[in-house]
């Protein structure tokens, strides 16, 4: 994990799991989805709502990707997260906006408002964020189990 | 976690959670119910099957200790998990039971058949499972969230 993210993708990222944290929900980073793409931080409420967020570290890194929109299909609200000096106009308006470094968050713009996921949607994303947690807890506490995790995924 | 657990008991919940993770199984210590009982492993299925392990690490812990029926009501299967030298007469002998160390783990009875769980009840379990998977994690790749983490579960 974290094996290709710059210094400022990792701050922005652990400062909003802590604001996330904050707020009451439970942040896993790096989760894959069915479809492949791995989204940057799923969130799961304690009512069982999934927040994907998207990390942007800088312009480059928002014009070079533009996947971000297949995650929409996947979650109850989506918002992208940058650091303080991201030029935040080149974002879509539409969308939710965190501002974050390693001590604080924002939340300048919250995510749209969007339909509920259908039950078998959540069902399986929640498995999925379920089994990714659970996995990557257990490869830390065990470092032995971490290829058999793998495998078994 | 692990605080209060004998070096035994340690040995055979991690045999387990290896023998869990090689059949698939995403298995998570010490999850604590909405009851307020403590099971020592909860394991998800690749299906959402829930799994619950009670691990005996001697006969003076089982006779100490009868709050296992309690599990039953919040899992598709339920099996004890001893160590090698544990004397297996005392156990119920229709209830599933694993024999484990740190390197191997056999099952010596599969888990009886039960009624699986009532949607709202595994839903609300496996939310349980997910956030406490999370959470854990997130405190060990953040430590300096765990406070917050706690305080927000």
């Amino acid at each position: 994990m974290n094996g290709n993210l710059s210094p400022r993708a990792i701050a922005t990222t652990r400062g909003v799991c802590r604001h996330l944290a904050d707020r009451g929900m439970a942040p896993v980073t790096e989760v894959t989805l069915a479809t492949g793409r791995r989204v940057d931080v799923l969130a799961l409420g304690g009512d069982g709502s999934l927040l994907v967020v998207e990390v942007k570290s800088c312009a480059a890194d928002f014009h070079s990707d533009g996947k971000w929109e297949e995650y929409l299909a996947f979650c109850d609200a989506f918002t992208f997260a940058v650091p303080p000096d991201f030029p935040t106009e080149i974002l879509p308006a539409d969308q939710g906006l965190i501002v974050a470094d390693d001590y604080e968050a924002a939340i300048l713009r919250p995510p749209a408002a969007r339909p509920r996921l259908h039950a078998s949607r959540r069902k399986a994303v929640t498995h999925l964020f379920a089994t990714t947690a659970a996995r990557r807890l257990r490869g830390l506490q065990d470092p032995a189990v971490a290829d058999r995790l793998e495998r078994s995924a």
